[in-house]
């Protein structure tokens, strides 16, 4: 049977949007060559036009220039990458031996934060406040894909104390900070996520998280 | 100057990304045709294929097949959608005039949520536990774009009490559901953000959520 909906895009088209899905990874390894500002603009573009709740684009990002700056924050990371591994106990020594960040080679650091001030949204946040975090969540979502596009790589990172890099941000009561983005060139794309590389975790069956009517129902028909 | 990044997408490709998140829309009015089931297992594929903190995927869908379901779930919706509107104050009227959900009318209805168990999950999560919200609404991201390539319309519902939700799907303790997605065909996407065409709010300057070194500091170049 012909597709007749209208609103769909070409095959060319939606098989790139496929492509970027399957193609984006979570990067830690960079290359020092510079980012073009025209790049960063698009991808900083692309963040921004994530859905928000409610339209309240909670999203900050601050771009990080100044390189003593960036030595501190990897200073944050480190120490909170060895908190980390103590509390993983017996996975301790496999955690250690991953590469956590690039935050000193990447040409690009991005702190993305919650802007102070999100108590007065009340917009699909009343019985669920942490719908900011999942609306910059999307525009962190929208930037990974853009910047796979666009050949660069880019990395969530999420280990650090927040209460203290809002500190060394200056950022004003009731911000927080969510993500330190790591975003520059790479040599290679991890062919898959490299925590399946390197055995940490294996995708599970599709099946397995897709569920009918009920939690643990079965999914497909 | 050319450009030599070998990983960097041909330009009809890289254009197809950047058009798919800026046509990509939040829809509350959808016509009742079902979704193609091979359509819906690509927006799951899409979804799955998120980034998750240390790779969790802590992501559930639970495919809404029973029709009595969703009456009920329409019936939590509803009684937030009241509770919100009080909370709203002076706006409570603006609100009430907004299609907020397309539950009863949209082909397909799907509840995500966290999975029970997260605590097990260290990584990236000892400083910043709701990582694994973040990565939900990634994948809920990731669909979202697949869906409007393929010209499918979906709306994140957020206007629920969860502890209800969670009962009337039989969620263990510690699950809990974030969103629920409104997903079918649409008769046109909204040319701009719904509640940008309803003056409920307007899209910031990318100035002003971008920033240098601190919170506040001056953004671009």
């Amino acid at each position: 049977m012909p597709d007749r909906n209208p609103h769909r895009y070409p095959d060319a088209e939606r098989s790139a949007v496929y492509r970027v899905i399957a193609e984006r990874r979570d990067m830690r390894h960079f290359r020092p060559d510079p980012v073009a500002p025209e790049v960063l603009e698009r991808l900083l573009w692309a963040a921004h036009h994530a859905p928000s709740v409610g339209f309240m684009q909670p999203w900050r990002f601050i771009r990080i220039a100044d390189r003593t700056l960036r030595e501190r924050m990897h200073a944050l990371v480190e120490t909170e990458r060895r908190a980390t591994a103590r509390a993983l106990g017996e996975r301790e020594d496999d955690f250690m031996r991953l590469k956590v960040e690039g935050l000193l080679d990447a040409g690009e650091v991005l702190v993305v934060a919650l802007a102070d001030g999100r108590e007065g949204h009340v917009f699909g946040r009343r019985t669920l406040p942490e719908m900011d975090l999942a609306s910059t969540a999307c525009a962190i979502q929208n930037m990974w894909l853009a910047a796979r596009a666009e050949g660069i790589g880019l990395g969530w990172v999420s280990i650090f104390e927040p209460a203290e890099l809002a500190a060394l941000l200056a950022m004003p009561a009731g911000a927080r900070p969510v993500a330190i983005l790591c975003i520059g060139h790479v040599d290679e794309f991890y062919p898959k996520p490299m925590l399946e590389l390197h055995d940490w975790a294996r995708r599970q069956p599709l099946e397995s998280v897709v569920f009918r009517d009920r939690w643990g129902g079965c999914g497909e028909e």
